[in-house]
């Protein structure tokens, strides 16, 4: 069932969390530790950052949401994401999951399957390469940054249905799902994988997002529209990916209704 | 007593790390390492960032000043702080320590009072809630970014007397003291704490102060005010966040007499 | 033998790095991961970073150049590293190895020479004195920002020689050489070095032309040549560090055949 976004929903929750700040619990890599933060805090929400085996539990007991990114894994780090996503799990807490390079090395494909395991993440945030070797059928990763050009609609749902979870898959139109209904987010713009890390922005975003929206399908389609809106009125002043990233900022900061309504694409 | 500042004597202090080029060495978390290196190349200090246990004694006798952050504290870390401070100690060199989260986890909040026990920070900065957290008087932290309205100035100068330190303290008015001298720094702008890490950022400047300024009182207050300037001078220029962070490095840059002797508070 | 940049052929290079998009797998510091990210990326190429023990060998072969940057080492990360020259040396990748902050400190020292003594690195690019400490003929280190205004070109062409290696040497004038060519770039502005990593930077796009340029000489020599061109184009329109920063990014993107024709200075 294909679902259309309301800009009136997405801005309500864009108030939400201004009004709000949600707490977000990020472990994630150590290229975009500083982009998304920024780009949380942006939005109105609360970034916090931390990742020692001694206080991760502590800091996911004291976040709205936990956004685990495995962009720059090491084995310390996994074992204090397992820490986390069972802190979260025990608090009802949301999780986003985004496998960075799952399919690229054999090592980020088995941790993201097993976290996909032993913990439920409540949104899974991908490209189709990632999403794809995390489903058991296949799929090929160039780097971390690679594509597939038509999105395996079918195959993501059956993920989504067979996990029970939300899975968000960014490509030129995103898809968002939870094996039930489907949306497909238009907006955003190609110069957007000429910055680092957008991907990882998008995934601390919809953090933010499932902090205050009860519907995670609705939290990760509003937050997947949000970054593509956020991101076409930032490449519309920007040079090139230097001045794109520090609009893309900006934006996410004045953002208002308006803009929502006027820009977002069905 | 309260102290005004001069900002021919502010200047004075700028003058000398352009001049002189002081080398500080941070050990800082992983969300600010970027953004707190260039502040203090903008400012014309010489930042070094090294955390290796196998080197940072050897780092720290090179630098003349050190800067500590727990922002993202692991155990591994610690011990690298500790050595370094330990030779800091053995140098008489300044150390200035900013407690990131102390109060958020019990692990930050342990780990800062043993700092504050083995070792005498020559300036500790934080925010409201991170420093209460130290001064065993209590005090709740929410997250990384939170804040008291009204300071409690006068517990503030008793963990400055008792621990023989100044300390400085972020606020809307940054409150500056050593016990006995206070300073109120009135500069700033409410966009900043929409920016990761100008907290961090400030603690790297006032690295640079100590350096160059032998009173640590001042060092600090003159870090404060410049910070606060810098932010200020940015905000004119900012659509947003994105562009505040840009516009501030350029500030630190360019700032001159003029626009001290104009813009400082008093 | 100094050789004359040819801007066609050094255009050439970036036209190659921008249809074939080489991947460029990165174990380098926390301070400038995100800032070389985005360079590679807006240059054309497509960085990952990988510094896990466990998949490092994976990521390299995947890659078509690995760059190893020592700038905030650890055992831990020493160990990848190794791993990494090691699976790149199997497969006949090029290697670029800066070793930022050799001489500051015995560790860093001690790790470079023996990363050079095990591994054979395509190229070694760092400033004069990280060079010179690692050449046996002594030189001093001030932090990790110092230079020599003087280049030892004799000196650094026996380095070159006798490991049979290009170095690249950043400074007011870089230099290139083989052993045997010698390429002087004089491009460049004054105001780089205030920006942190852009030493970094210039390593990270070496990965990128090593990728594709069969003569690692020429693909040294190119770019360094983008550096400076770039960074003369960033701060003709940079009221400071900060926006030069942001421009660099631009212009990397930007970058075509008039401007390199305009702008190469022999």
């Amino acid at each position: 069932m294909n679902v259309e976004l309301s800009a009136a929903a997405l801005w309500a929750d864009i108030e939400k969390i201004r009004q709000t700040s949600p707490v977000v619990h990020n472990i994630t890599n150590f290229v975009v530790m500083n982009t998304t933060a920024n780009a949380l805090l942006a939005l109105g929400a609360s970034p916090v950052m931390a990742h020692a085996v001694e206080e991760v539990e502590d800091m996911t007991r004291l976040a709205s949401s936990l956004v685990i990114n495995i962009g720059t894994l090491s084995s310390e780090w996994v074992k204090a994401m397992k820490l986390a996503m069972q802190a979260a799990a025990e608090m009802n807490r949301p999780v986003v999951l985004d496998p960075v390079g799952a399919g690229a090395t054999a090592y980020r494909t088995r941790i993201s399957q097993d976290f996909l395991k032993q913990y439920r993440p409540t949104v899974l945030r991908g490209n189709i390469s990632e999403i794809m070797a995390l489903s058991d059928m296949g799929g090929e990763t160039r780097g971390v940054d690679s594509s597939v050009s038509d999105m395996p609609v079918t195959e993501v749902m059956a993920l989504a249905q067979t996990k029970n979870m939300v899975v968000a898959v960014s490509g030129e139109t995103d898809l968002v799902t939870d094996g039930r209904r489907c949306a497909h987010i238009r907006n955003g713009h190609a110069m957007m994988p000429k910055v680092t890390g957008l991907g990882c922005t998008a995934t601390a975003i919809v953090g933010a997002f499932v902090a205050i929206q009860a519907d995670p399908f609705l939290a990760a389609a509003h937050a997947m529209a949000t970054m593509g809106i956020c991101g076409e009125l930032a490449a519309d002043k920007a040079a090139g990916p230097g001045s794109l990233q520090m609009h893309l900022l900006d934006s996410l900061h004045s953002l208002d209704e308006g803009l929502i309504s006027a820009m977002l694409r069905r």
